[in-house]
């Protein structure tokens, strides 16, 4: 008989660990492969299509400030996550979570679960399991998100061919200002009547916009693929160096916000800091001249904003980004690095 | 051309993170899904199997302490996730890592892959993909691993049935009183003398030996399984818990190890330190009777040593430990908590 002298006889073993999932997780995983989060691991069915894997960790401090909503803490710990997916053209199965907390406080786990059952639920993209650890240091986020694709259809950093067109979504350098105006940089300065602006920027750095509205396209049409997450120019060199080819890029053409544009009018920024800032989370892809069309088409009929920013040129230099003279612009730094 | 110059080209934009990962962890990516570990992310093939997904992280200063060798913090990361996948019945397929470092210090990195990539080699569960991000804290080390079984025959927490004798491979405690030693406490004065044994329990909490070579034989005999990580006598209450039975547990069958046993009988231990401490990394499972033999046996062919400890009854009461008079042991605390 189930009665509530044997729920507090169980309770006596559930530890906090357990509670603290079972009350903050356990409505996340819907999907039947989580066994609502009661057993030591979980099952994905690839369903005959490739899984495609990919992890990436935030961690307090680095990837996000200590005051960040918790809600937007796990938004873009997941989305950093869903990004990679669209950019190799997979549908989101499933993730899991490893969160390494300093304390079990209430109300920030309260609203992280819900901004990350959110995001769940936005993506089609279930908690399939995870792991909850003490620590005494900055909290951190690490998820690993699955996706699925046709056998064989995953699309790769090392496709792209001479005469491709490079494009990219969205637009580009929105969060390294965001991130500059939480740190109190010249971006807030500059923007210092323009809340607006202001609000959007820090948004992009906040919440990414992962692309996975595009992922059938990018799969069918583009040549090679990565998201934007280390900045622009520094991707963009990944992609052509792991394609064995070069890129010419139209500066002018780089797709850019108009709050950054207010920003850079006023001389708070460069574009190199815009091609060389991270957390972008946009596809960048080399797609063929032939496809270019279509894949805007289809892109137009996601709702996303894409630009056709440059070429891919044969040659082993480092992607060239000219200005609107056709001089090139001398980049001292491409890309964010940890170390 | 292909020649020292292009080369070095190249280098200028290969960041420090990519060639940390160049460096250390694409000699350990030995799977053609890894793609040398230049894609944004891995491919995992199912081959018509579940996949089976399991993760847990261990943090510095709480799972492992700061002094420990690199080699034995890979393994033990490694390990741990593989004693969940062989709990659960599953073959190992891969794994992903993430990796939270203070500074990128070679010796320590190049000791750490060196223990890691032996260990995926030993298992046959090679390294997919993974993400390498700075703290200002203490170091992390989040992996999550992939297995394979059959389709539905993923071994549940759940299955246990009154009749079934409860089974446990190994010894249990010796972790918690390695742990023990490495603190200074009373397992340290109790083995003074003894530097084999305090070395035996030493290695066991660093080094994990993971059940791998039981993983078939859990799947074709046992109704329920999971592996015993944070307390022998907490991960019991789960799985009767999750099988909705309860069991008695004869104490004295419970398998220690001499130096485990040399510190009890020094009164340095209890039997209840031995059942509620953590990391054993041990299989305990519910083995219906008419198949304990043929377990057993297959234990013994895989060179898994085993032991029968209890019984499932039925009932909704944590399980009983009784001793040597067949009286209950009282148990104030059942497992390790990270809340």
């Amino acid at each position: 008989m189930l009665d509530s002298d044997q729920m507090a006889t169980k309770e006596t073993f559930a530890s906090g660990e357990d509670a603290l999932i079972a009350r903050y997780f356990k409505p996340l995983a819907t999907d039947p492969g989580a066994f609502g989060l009661r057993d030591d691991a979980a099952i994905l069915q690839a369903r005959g299509d490739d899984i495609v894997v990919t992890t990436d960790a935030i961690v307090e401090g680095v990837h996000y400030l200590p005051d960040d909503p918790p809600e937007t803490i796990a938004r873009k710990a997941l989305r950093v996550n869903l990004s990679d997916l669209a950019a190799k053209g997979a549908e989101p199965a499933g993730f899991v979570l490893t969160l390494a907390l300093r304390s079990a406080d209430d109300a920030w786990l309260s609203a992280f679960a819900r901004g990350l059952g959110e995001d769940a639920g936005l993506f089609g993209c279930p908690l399939l399991g995870g792991d909850t650890v003490s620590t005494p240091g900055p909290m951190m986020v690490s998820i690993t998100a699955f996706g699925r694709v046709g056998g064989g259809k995953m699309v790769h950093r090392s496709g792209a061919r001479p005469g491709d067109r490079i494009m990219v979504t969205g637009t580009i350098g929105d969060a390294t200002l965001g991130l500059d105006i939480l740190k109190g940089g010249a971006t807030a300065a500059a923007l210092a009547a323009d809340p607006t602006a202001t609000e959007f920027l820090v948004g992009r750095y906040r919440v990414p916009q992962p692309r996975n509205a595009l992922a059938a396209a990018v799969r069918e049409h583009a040549h090679a693929a990565m998201d934007v997450s280390d900045g622009l120019a520094g991707d963009l060199a990944k992609l052509c160096a792991a394609s064995g080819v070069s890129a010419v890029i139209d500066a002018p053409r780089i797709p850019t916000s108009a709050a950054a544009a207010a920003v850079l009018a006023r001389g708070a920024g460069t574009i190199e800091r815009l091609v060389s800032g991270g957390d972008d989370y946009e596809i960048l892809c080399a797609v063929p001249q032939a496809c270019a069309e279509d894949f805007a088409r289809a892109a137009r009929a996601a709702g996303v904003a894409l630009c056709a920013i440059g070429q891919v040129v044969s040659g082993p230099e480092t992607p060239r980004f000219l200005d609107a003279s056709g001089a090139e612009i001398a980049l001292k730094r491409l890309s964010y690095s940890h170390f």
